[in-house]
């Protein structure tokens, strides 16, 4: 087995935002797809030991903000690489409250997402959460940021907990 | 709602084949994505009306191969456009025999992931089948092909039973 391939699948990346009550927390993730267009709802798959996924179970709402390609690396390391069990993630970020309650990340991003969560799958170390649409914005255009990009142009890396993660004595 | 903001999630492209008993199918899908590293496991959304869906139920197998950037639009269309109810997909097609007994597409593509279902997720229209990685090869390097790439710069247009289809009048 050369698991090398799976390097060969393509993913965006994104802020994955969700609440408990009136905190707020997000973070990185590229495992988001469409998994229907009518009604339009979205799968996305979170590790159980980040903040994100025990806040989507309790409140059942997510939203998901589509990051432009241009966002900055350090914009990535506040939600990607610290938890928000240590930090207050939306502190100075530009967001807004969704229809859902949830925060939806602005700044940086192309458009969002808010879903309201229909089902789930455990998965092991992560659960796949099913989401319906119930809001969508197109913030602005331009190119979205890509895995591949992040990685090869960006060199970029994936936290431990991210469902793609390869050890860095393996990984390019 | 403006439903265009889902035009900027980032997807590559497959060929999702399956087989029952020794008749095989392949279809054409974007919607692939890693869900767990450890075990290295993948999640597919597949239309229920499509021949491969009624095949990976049966079989509980089915295999992903990563088409390459370069792609021709023919064998997309063969692949994406065409149903296996009608026509032969692997007739003259470049495939192998996986280890899991369903075919590999070799031809136009840089590797390929072979999963065995573990589990799945009724999501209406479609099935977000889960499969754990039992093989994975790296046929060749290169760009893999993508969603956007497919749609910007080939052009490319998504059948009735993509998860990721919109009607023409509010398609790009």
């Amino acid at each position: 087995m050369n698991i090398h391939a799976l390097f060969k699948l393509s993913y965006g990346m994104y802020v994955v935002s969700s609440k408990e009550k009136d905190v707020f927390n997000g973070q990185i993730a590229n495992t988001v797809f469409q998994v229907t267009s009518e009604p339009p709802t979205i799968a996305v798959s979170i590790n159980k030991k980040n903040l994100t996924h025990q806040f989507i179970q309790k409140s059942n709402v997510f939203t998901i903000s589509i990051l432009e390609r241009d966002v900055p690396m350090e914009f990535i390391g506040r939600f990607g690489f610290r938890s928000g069990k240590e930090i207050e993630k939306f502190e100075g970020i530009d967001y807004k409250l969704g229809v859902t309650g949830a925060p939806v990340v602005i700044q940086n991003c192309l458009g969002y997402l808010e879903c309201k969560v229909t089902g789930n799958i455990d998965v092991g170390t992560h659960t796949v959460f099913i989401g319906k649409v119930a809001e969508a914005e197109v913030i602005k255009d331009g190119e979205p940021m890509t895995y591949a990009y992040y990685h090869q142009v960006k060199n970029g890396r994936s936290p431990k907990n991210a469902p793609t993660y390869i050890k860095e004595t393996v990984a390019k």
